[in-house]
């Protein structure tokens, strides 16, 4: 039953989500012993200027 | 206080989520002892080249 | 592939959770055409010196 | 480490949601005794017919 | 409507939480327009065995 | 920027953590592009009585 939520910045491909929900679920199965129809992974993209470190949104970092 | 997110694939209609809602508040005013005022839901449209089961993301499935 | 997360206070019973759950499926069922299968729900209990409206903690309401 | 997660209505420009990161990263290390840079926030706009009240979704208040 | 889900390392008092509960809800209201009693604050503890950086736990740190 | 939060049912050691931490690290890095250090994971322990499939809490399958 894991679920997995990644929020992560907007860009990546279709082809590179595949290949990390495929390596992520093979990391639940090997290491925390999930059967990998357990496993549902979520990514939830974000723009920079919704993301803030420090106090200062990315989309203004180096401003 | 209950705070409801329901992550679920794009493509629903707002009548379908109102009346999820509803539902989903008498519920929780039924079973859980909620007053109506309380209950907050949260919709999340999800595409299915964002959500992986067993690996796969859902917009791959029978490719 | 609905995913439902509940944060709510804690001190419900697993017969509530159990009702609860139950209802809340048939809703998503019921509305918004989801199979019983696909639909996942999670409690997250909160205490109420975790959660706070209006600025003050529910824990510290009245006082 | 805090991770900051705000779920709000659409609408609020970067310019406000910069300056509510500032804020709310001071009040984190000013209140919680974090470091600036170890607090990450992140904004999630959520259209009103997402968000249901008492039942009731926010887009159809008042109708 | 904002919710506000804060995740952070267990260990914060109850006196801390009430102050930077505050803090972020004037921040919210001052900055992105919300009115006091719309914001809702959710602390979320987590144990420093539970949260990774860089792929090592908080609880590895210098080991 | 990818904030990892897996939610899974109790019971991982800290030793199936740190390895599951370290393993879906290396496949952010490798196949989405991400720095190790910006990658932050955050297990969230759930009980088989707070999570629910087809209606039925875990912890009452198959009575």
């Amino acid at each position: 039953m894991p679920f997995v939520r990644i929020d992560l910045f907007s860009g990546r491909t279709e082809e590179q989500k595949a290949n990390t929900a495929r390596a992520i679920t093979e990391a639940l199965v090997q290491h925390a012993g999930c059967t990998p129809d357990s496993v549902q992974i979520l990514f939830a993209d974000v723009e920079k200027s919704d993301w803030a470190t420090a106090g200062v949104l990315a989309s203004r970092r180096g401003q």
